[in-house]
């Protein structure tokens, strides 16, 4: 069984693309709604809530993490947690990025605190320093994407008004560095244009993980959902966005009331 | 010495409206930032956040909690925690907008949570049942507030978009149901046109409260703000906000390592 969480539902975009490559696995998902956003957060308090998360999926006996949520991965730096291994979104969606570029000038949209975190600059300049990022903090996207507003002309208008300047900067790449941001692809693509490759973090750890397990063999495939808020508004979209694949048990827990 | 919480820095302009009315008295004000926004997330959430924040602010040995965010507010229904009264902003902004309506047509602006509590139709029509109110969640006015986006096209399509449909039913009066919607009044009143009166929580909330401590005598003037995130970016708006007022002490504490 493999844990994976973010502070809500944009991470099901990656727990999909997870499902996609490994459909025979087993996975737990915690969205941690009670608390969510994290990008609009501080350093501190983003990894204080990392911790208690990876701490909870540790304890449904997993044998790996997924850090879904950029901003919690931007925050965090080890490839393990108490032996168990961790995989944030960072590392496989610099990588997909700098492989797709071919003029090395590559665009983040992303949370503030991920923008503010480097964390997209250092692996990238690890990977290739000839490569130039062009950040963009777009803090209104999230909202935006909750509230489901694709058809609707301001998405439109806000999502041009973050990419504008990236474009002007001569981009051909542009990583959606938050898991909502795949809800308003459509949108993004749109402001663009069709000649610039939108790289999305859930195929990239998705591929990653399928090759670090490639060699086991496959458990029954079942998914568990845990949320810290309650489910009523949840459980509709996260229907929505893992079709056609679908949950197999769903939750409420507490963390302020665990003991770890 | 009194307290007051807000999921963050809206209930400024609550605490505000108070040292207007009662500059002599002493505040501690809780901005639960780390857990903010209150009003997307579900009464139970809503009322668990809420105890622990009255619990936090009666350890500082204050005379009287003051909820001064409207999810929280619409969430509560004891005159007393432990002992001690408890202020919403519902019923005193209820009051002043039935004082003030002369057609009986109340516009109600606010968060999910709030308009799904039916708190103000609950008391406005305790008041007088002749009262229709007209109720709008505005879900993406908090995160245009947040962002500062008071002089931007788009805040002013977005609240047009929401105060709209009140106006076709000819409201005359226009409760801001949100502590966070009083940054952004000018936008409101640009769409509603000048003939419709805003109410707002500050003023309503402050005037009760100064009624209900009259006879005290004045202590020395004293305001301490606890956040439970960095308090970074939230120390510049509120000292933006509070003026001419001053806090005299800044701290930060985490309310989830604390035994209650």
């Amino acid at each position: 069984m493999i844990g994976v969480f973010d502070s809500g539902l944009g991470g099901l975009t990656v727990l999909k693309a997870l499902l996609q490559q490994m459909p025979h696995e087993r996975f737990v998902y915690l969205g941690d709604t009670a608390r969510l956003p994290y990008g609009t957060k501080s350093p501190q308090t983003i990894r204080h809530y990392t911790e208690q998360n990876l701490k909870f999926l540790k304890n449904q006996n997993v044998k790996a993490l997924v850090i879904a949520c950029n901003s919690a991965s931007a925050h965090w730096q080890d490839p393990d947690f108490e032996n168990l291994p961790v995989f944030t979104v960072i590392e496989p969606t610099s990588a997909v990025a700098a492989r797709k570029t071919q003029n090395k000038k590559i665009g983040l949209l992303a949370t503030r605190a991920t923008v503010l975190s480097g964390a997209f600059d250092r692996h990238l300049r690890a990977l290739d320093p000839e490569i130039k990022l062009y950040s963009q903090a777009a803090p209104l996207l999230v909202p935006f994407a909750e509230e489901g507003l694709r058809e609707d002309p301001l998405t439109n208008l806000i999502v041009y008004r973050y990419v504008q300047p990236l474009l002007t900067e001569g981009i051909d790449t542009l990583i959606l560095g938050c898991t909502h941001y795949p809800i308003l692809k459509e949108n993004i693509q749109r402001a663009t244009g069709l000649d610039i490759k939108l790289i999305d973090s859930g195929p990239a750890v998705a591929e990653k993980l399928k090759l670090h397990f490639k060699n086991e063999s496959p458990s029954t495939g079942q998914v568990k959902i845990f949320t810290t808020d309650a489910l009523g508004h949840f459980k509709k979209w996260a229907t929505e966005i893992l079709n056609p694949f679908e949950a197999h048990a769903w939750e409420l827990t507490d963390l302020s009331t665990q003991r770890f």
